[in-house]
């Protein structure tokens, strides 16, 4: 891992930009030295600099609420290599939703089962760098971002204590099998007017985890509507867990 | 409204027993004299004796959030006159759901109709009262109990302004079209495994709300196994509409 930049916001927060191997990420830090505190991981759907103002303001929000934050770019995203597959299927998938046809199976297991088998090592990788610097700290909270890498993160790695699940994307039926797996305490939140999600696969998906806690928060509104009080009820997720 | 007795629950909280005409009922205020406080309606399934323990925890959860919390025992159950009629139809159903059988809309209706019918103008009444006395105040919440209660007094009662339902019991069809007619901002608490209810049928309820600001909280778990972080997630949605 090599940090490349750093600077501060509002003061209260440290934003280190790094490398770890070839790929981007960015870590948060409370700007003054303190007790070591849990990470939570910020996943998103690819994209690191557009998808910034969201992420950054996410991560104040943890910074603020008592964690480290960090994330990591996801393959294909970015500025990293595309892979034509993956482009081909996102393409297929796009042309089956404007068409109105259902979307097949085997789009989805295209598009999202390569993504999900590179991007889980990686941001194993990334805890195995993180959790050696000085003020960071296990166990460990993963939140948002492609539901996939976050259900395959949740199943395969034991320092993930707790996770916040988004519904709001494709899942591969090996993925929902896979949910069956896993025991992490889990708050999943499914927005009930999402055009670009099966309301009914999320429901699903919910019923498909094995945890023995886990949460459904479904509010009214679209993918991007997300209510504010949510970021709220996350962090008060992670301090049941984290803590 | 007369009041018949008055006790200290741990030096905090003044519980006042109390008939509104013939109907008991209980109104818990902080026992130090202090701002009028938004007054929380606390719904119940029927028989206040049996059900105390849990309702005075939560009046006592609703207080120390800064609330005034009462209740009113529901017609036909603890010491009120029973309904042959509706004692037939709670018969009836119970037949149907140990012989694994469908219960038939008709016994819904029977069953819960005529109960909302007549408790629904009786917890006005109960505002009526209570909203005039020294200490509570408005705007009122309403939190659990019976859903169909819950849903035709959001609908008709403006003095509520916000109402936690517990997605727990049977919902006649017209009910369910009543919700359509809700605009007050909800949160709907649903355990994913409650064994006595109907999980689609709740989902379908949920999404006939008409209210813009509407939430799920699904958790994993039986009827009674409603975790207990759901209480301070109450207090936080009244927070936002009652303050």
């Amino acid at each position: 891992m090599r940090f490349t930049s750093e600077r501060r916001l509002d003061d209260a927060v440290l934003e280190r930009a790094f490398t770890l191997g070839d790929v981007p990420g960015l870590l948060w830090t409370p700007a003054s030295t303190s007790e070591p505190a849990p990470l939570v991981l910020i996943g998103h759907p690819g994209g690191l600099s557009t998808m910034y103002p969201r992420l950054a303001a996410r991560a104040r929000h943890a910074v603020a609420a008592g964690y480290t934050a960090a994330t990591l770019e996801l393959p294909g995203a970015g500025d990293r290599p595309r892979s034509a597959a993956a482009d081909q299927a996102r393409a297929d998938l796009r042309r089956a939703v404007q068409a109105g046809e259902r979307v097949d199976d085997a789009v989805v297991d295209r598009l999202v089962l390569p993504l999900v088998d590179q991007a889980v090592p990686e941001w194993q990788a990334l805890l195995d760098a993180l959790l050696d610097l000085p003020g960071i700290s296990g166990p460990v909270g993963y939140s948002g971002g492609i539901i996939s890498v976050g259900v395959r993160l949740a199943a395969v790695e034991p320092r993930v204590a707790a996770a916040v699940l988004f519904a709001g994307s494709y899942v591969p039926r090996a993925i929902v099998e896979e949910a069956r797996k896993v025991t992490t305490p889990l708050l999943v939140l499914l927005q009930w007017d999402d055009e670009g999600n099966d309301r009914q696969q999320a429901l699903d998906l919910f019923d498909a985890f094995g945890s023995t806690e886990k949460t459904l928060h479904a509010n009214l509104g679209g993918h991007t509507g997300v209510p504010a009080f949510e970021g709220d009820d996350a962090n008060r997720f992670f301090a049941r867990h984290l803590r």
